[in-house]
């Protein structure tokens, strides 16, 4: 019989229908349509066809927007948003809008086309979780900015337009619903019982064991109690932590480790599935704010990565109501992911 | 430049990518991958395969579960919900779940293997509207329901695993997120202004013109202020109404009409895209609930119908954030949708 379970931090019931018993082996699917051949503007020698850069890793000392580096940021040619004249609020009757200001960013990850996130060197990783932390500091200084998403799309199922890896930041001025409904699930939470939400989550995922997917000391992997879809991942600090910016030299290398070894063990068990990352961290700091205890809410906030593998299309009941149905058991999920380990973290999984 | 748009019912803000500019060509794909061929468990002569109807058309007086209906409805065989035991609340330290218990059925809407909604003559439309409202007036007799959701996926990309045309009713013991949040924008609305939310929507839609579609005396298909999507569509009777099951029998006719006419501006525009239809209505009046002043709430709710198209994959800031980037601003698709007819909606569109 199918089960419900609440997801305490996105507030809302997921149905887990065990019946249909769907295994890693129902999920494969070719390889997909992402232009894999044919002209790169990430690759190296095209620096021309992409926005000046904003930030890069140039270990050899070369000029910008010129080939020899090993990391870029650019501003996105696709901008949801732009950073042009300011934020103009205008009222038209019950409707609200604003200018859509703010910062696209794309993070090239590597020089190399064809490789994926689980395939880089630790080195790597954490070369990219340092470009995510700079330009997420420097980005917060703007207090016109609410929220910086930090996200990645990894094959075309995710919403992956080019194939060569990437990610993307979005500075806002408005905070995403996803994270203001979590915002609010560890306000409540610390309103009525004094501590956070996710520590007590952590803590009781740690002693249960079973959706546990993997750890060090710093951080775990784990398969959410509620998962809204399969094999969905929350990886995450086990000691309180509110925002990604706060993180030490020494936690870039444990997330790094953690990243690697959670997206290889997917790469493994599902085949190179389609995925996206979400980094859900609490709100600018720096935000001008116009009301309400916001560094109180900030500080009990508890930061964490999500991992949404594309293996099924959402249907009806999930896209136009919200409510999801999940026949992989996050239980079942995690047992998978954790025989494919511990998969050789220190070199490439290729 | 991009503009940011706030949507009052859904309570979220929306950027509307302008520079992109993409047009009903980008989206046209080739036919989906659900089984056109092979065997069908939905076609005449297959009842066996199903389980038993719970309700069919059958003009010819013929016995159940054999040939011979124009329309039956059965108990999904992939169940997202059952009907065994009883709900079992348990709190497991911060979690919280409960039996799945509910029913989940589907509406196989014709005989006609290749046929989809927007085909269908009127008369067949008023029929399928008519087998929802005898389930939904049925299933709301069971007070533990406190939702009973109607839901369709055409295509492949909508969640369809079948091609033979279906729709689905799911009753469950909660109330889905996305209706939620509906739900207490118009309490809320309602509280502040003494009057319901979309009612102003509409009035204020229906004075602008920019971005209806079609409409008849009684309802109207607008593309939202802040469509998350690409020719995201929204149909509502103009006059409040707070539950589907309310229509009168004139009601079911003028609706079968805007359902066909909707359906085929889409499908004329789009190329029979992939698309998901979602009932939105409040929650069921017979539900025995523990609190609160629902029975006005529901009152204050406005019932309608989401028609979402399934023709980009949403990505990382959109799965993950739910922060929703637009590349086709609603008034360009309500223009588009406008152009494509009148269409001839007393006919077939084939």
């Amino acid at each position: 019989m199918p089960e419900l379970r609440y997801d305490p931090l996105r507030q809302c019931w997921v149905s887990i229908a065990m019946e249909r018993g769907m295994r890693p082996s129902d999920f494969f699917k070719p390889i997909d349509e992402t232009s894999r051949g044919g002209f790169c503007p990430f690759c190296q020698g095209n620096e021309h066809v992409t926005p000046p850069e904003v930030y890069a890793l140039r270990p050899d000392g070369s000029p910008p927007d010129g080939p020899g580096w090993e990391l870029r940021v650019v501003t996105s040619k696709f901008r949801a948003l732009a950073m042009e004249g300011d934020l103009n609020r205008e009222t038209e009757g019950v409707f609200e809008k604003m200018n859509g200001f703010g910062v696209h960013e794309v993070v090239i990850e590597t020089p190399q086309h064809d490789l994926g996130m689980a395939d880089y060197p630790l080195e790597q990783l954490e070369e990219i979780i340092r470009a995510y932390l700079t330009r997420l500091i420097e980005l917060e200084k703007e207090p016109r900015f609410r929220y910086i998403m930090i996200s990645k799309n990894h094959g075309g199922a995710a919403g992956a337009t080019l194939a060569h890896s990437h990610s993307q930041l979005l500075a806002a001025p408005i905070i995403p619903p996803a994270v203001s409904t979590e915002l609010d699930a560890a306000r409540e939470y610390y309103r009525q019982k004094g501590k956070c939400l996710l520590c007590d989550v952590i803590k009781q995922e740690l002693e249960a064991e079973e959706r546990i997917v993997s750890q060090n000391d710093d951080l775990m992997t784990v398969a959410p109690f509620a998962s809204q879809v399969p094999f969905e991942l929350l990886i995450t600090f086990k000691k309180h932590q509110h925002t990604f910016a706060q993180i030490t030299k020494s936690q870039v290398t444990s997330l790094a480790w953690a990243l690697k070894d959670t997206l290889t063990r997917l790469k493994l068990t599902l085949k190179d599935p389609a995925y996206n990352l979400a980094f859900h961290i609490a709100p600018n700091t720096n935000a001008q704010l116009p009301s309400g205890n916001w560094t109180t809410l900030e500080m009990d906030f508890h930061w964490h990565l999500e991992v949404i593998p594309r293996l099924i299309q959402i249907h009806g009941f999930e896209r136009g109501m919200g409510f999801y149905v999940n026949f992989t058991p996050p239980e079942e999920a995690a047992s998978y992911l954790r025989e494919a380990g511990p998969p050789d973290v220190s070199g490439s999984a290729l």
